[in-house]
Formats: C-alpha cells, structure tokens, sequence
C-alpha cells in the first residue's frame, strides 16, 4: 500500500489517496486516530467510479469519521481509471439494451454482469484491509457499507473480520447470491429505496428474507436512487456504533 | 372527560386515567408540561386490552414523555372492559376458526373483524383528541402511534390535526384500506416484524405501497409481533421529534 496524495479536510479529518497494485483507493482517518488510539474501519463501497462518486463517499466519510471511525474505498475492478474488462463492458451494454428496449433483464444478463464483478472485487476489498489493519491508527472490528449489494453479502459471509454490514439495495442480484445470503450471520442492515426505478424492489426484498442473519434490519424510503434521507444515513451511523464499539 | 386516578411515576411523569363517556383512557404528561409550556401530544395505539397492554403503553409513554411529548392511549371498543360486540366477537372467533384449521383468513373475515372496529374507533379517538387538546398544558401537533393499523392510517387520512404517525404493521388489514391509504399525505414510519407469523407480512409490504404520503419509511426487523428492537423505539421517538417539534 502505497499513499500517494494527503490532505487535511475543513473538519480534521485526514483524506489520504493510496495505490495498492494497480487497485487506486482512499482513505480517511478521523483527527484524533493514532497508533495510541486507533479507530475501527468502515469499508465504504459504491457502484464504481472513484471520481465520480467522491462527492457523496467523501460526505459519508467525514460522518464515519465524526463518530470515530476509519473510513476507506477503492475502486470497483474495471471502472473509473481501471483497465476494462471486455466481458463486463459488454454485459453493461446488454443491460443498457435490455432497459432501453423496455425488455426483462434476464438471470443471463444479471449473472454475466454482477458475478465476474463480485469474483474480482471481494479478493481485492480482503487485500486491502489486510493493508489498512496493518497500520498502527486502524484497528478492528470492520464494518462494510453500501454497494453493490452482491459485494457486501459476500464479503459478510467470507470475511470474519467484518462485524457489521450497512447494504444498499439497488443493483441487480444474481440467483446464486440468494444462497450466499443464507450464510450470512453478522448483524446486517439493508437500506432500500422503495421507489427507485432502475431497482428490482422484489428482489431486494427477497434478498433480505434470504439472508441467514438473526438481526437483520430493511429501511425502506422514497426518493429514488440516490435519495437516501438524511435521517437514516444518520441511522446507519449509529448501526455502527452499536456494533463496532 | 374525567380524570379517575392520578399517580406521579418515578421519572417524574404524571399518569392519569380517565373516562370519556364510557370510554376508559389514561394520560401521561412529561414533568415540565404546563399551561406556560404546553406539549405536543402522541396518541398511543394498540390491539385492545388496555391493562393488558399497560406495562407496554406506559413504557412508550415514558420514552415519549423523555422526548417532551404527552402520550395518551383509550381502549378499544368492544375490549378490555367495554361492553363486547356480538358481530366483533363472532368474526374473531371465525378468525381463530381458520387459523386454527389452518385455513386461510378470508377477506371476509378479515372485513367483519377490522372494518367496525375502525368504523367505532376512530370517531372516538376523534372525540378523545378534542377533550385532550382542551387541556391547557397539551397543544398541537399531534402524532399517532402504534396499531391497529387500519384504524391509523384512517385516522392519519381523516384527522387533520395528526401530522405524522408511525404505524406498526401487525394486524389484518381488509382491501378496502388499500384505497383509503392512497389518500394519506402526512408523513408515515412503517414498522413491520418481517418473521411475525401472525402478520401477513406482504399485506404490510402492499400497505407501505399504497401509502400517498411522499415521505414514508418502512422499518422491517426481525424477532416476533413483541419483539421491535430498543433501537427502532428510538428511532421511533426520532420520527416524532423530526415531525412534531
């Protein structure tokens, strides 16, 4: 892991670029983290696009950070700065005719699109928290948040280290996920929102019946994709709270 | 209205019974309300039984009196000590009939069951919300809590003075409530206990849809129709305090 840029953000928070490889991500640390008083870790994913979706991951950052925790992301395999992979680019494209057409977005499709992606990013989200728990200000336990769903459930499920996990609900999710959900046993919870277009809401539901966890939590809202309510951004904050300290 | 008792609990809360006519109720007002500092008032619902229900509804109270709301709750017609129905007790028992049989609960019954009791309760928690309102240390706006839930979401259509109400899914709900929900406009928390065997959990899922208000949220969780998690309550309390202070 290597840092390659670093600023100090208006509230104190310390945001750090980093490569890892050829996998480029950030890192953002509260003022008061130090190897004496480390901070847990939140993972923070997103749909891809490191640049594009910085705005809105810095301002989940800076909330982490003021309820003391450690927030990192990378970028998704084969978006943003990334080398494309050709099959997904043309499993996208699929996708795009499918939705355009007014079509079903088939289990094909949904599969050739969501599976390679899950496949490439969970070695690499493991890789880099082995390279953030290594430094002396980042401690355990981890938390997971956001998208793409797919991601979380199978990090919740194969990673011991991450005890909690916030889900977005809105992307496609292939069949085979819904057996991983089952092995799912950490606290999970899913936030939806209800009236998303370019969401499968019964698929979301069916997911989160699916998932094997006893205390498992849906905040479902209105206000499309990305207009998750402030109150329950605030509410996934305090998730985390009651579970990583 | 007639207070029947008063009683002063160790947080300093006033708990009062009362009549209403025949209808029995009880009150509870935070420490700090008075006619100089009147509060905003959360109608308290629930399934009928008032002592029953009491240790349940006095500990809402105490959180909403925390939170610088009076609480009040009546009992339901035709429970507790209120003269019974003869229709009421009859389609309950061809409730209990079918599940006990294993038979599914018939819109039927469900209709026989849920449409008087709304069409008695609501005119009466109507009729409760003039005499508290008149009460010099009690002032609006006003929210509804808890179930049955058809008899809230008419109460949150109907009422103009309820400003938001938090719902809890855990009742039959007949058809005709899915029309009458499209008309509700004020803000709305759904709770839902997705694994409550005795809920028809996509009936709940159905409701939340029709709901018209802009702002709704559903919040699922799991662990049985008593088993809401303390943090939901807290959230609960959030709602209200967003939305009627």
């Amino acid at each position: 892991m290597r840092f390659t840029s670093e600023q100090r953000l208006d509230d104190g928070v310390l945001e750090r670029g980093f490569t890892l490889g050829e996998i480029p991500g950030i890192l953002w640390t509260p003022e008061s983290a130090s190897a004496s008083a480390p901070v847990p870790l939140i993972l923070m994913g997103h749909p891809g696009g490191l640049q594009r979706m910085y705005p809105r991951l810095v301002t989940r950052a800076q909330h982490s950070a003021a309820d003391g925790f450690a927030a990192a992301t990378i970028e998704l395999p084969g978006s943003g700065d990334r080398p494309r992979f050709a099959a997904l680019e043309e499993a996208r494209a699929d996708l795009r005719r499918a939705v355009g057409a007014g079509e079903p977005v088939t289990d094909e499709i949904v599969d050739r699109l969501v599976l390679p992606l899950v496949e490439l990013a969970v070695p690499e989200w493991r890789t880099t928290l082995d390279a953030l728990l290594s430094l002396p200000e980042i401690v355990g336990p981890v938390g997971y948040s956001g998208g793409v769903i797919s991601i979380g459930v199978q990090l919740a499920v194969v990673e011991p280290r991450i005890s909690a996990a916030l889900l977005f609900a809105g992307s496609f999710v292939p069949r085979v996920m819904f057996e991983e959900a089952r092995q799912a046993t950490i606290p999970l919870l899913v936030l939806l929102q209800w009236d998303d277009e370019g969401n499968d809401r019964q698929a979301a539901l069916d997911l989160f019946d699916a998932l094997g966890s006893k205390e498992k939590t849906l905040h479902a809202n209105m206000g499309g994709h990305t207009g998750v309510p402030q109150f329950e951004g605030d509410d996934g904050g305090r998730f985390f709270v009651r579970h990583l300290k």
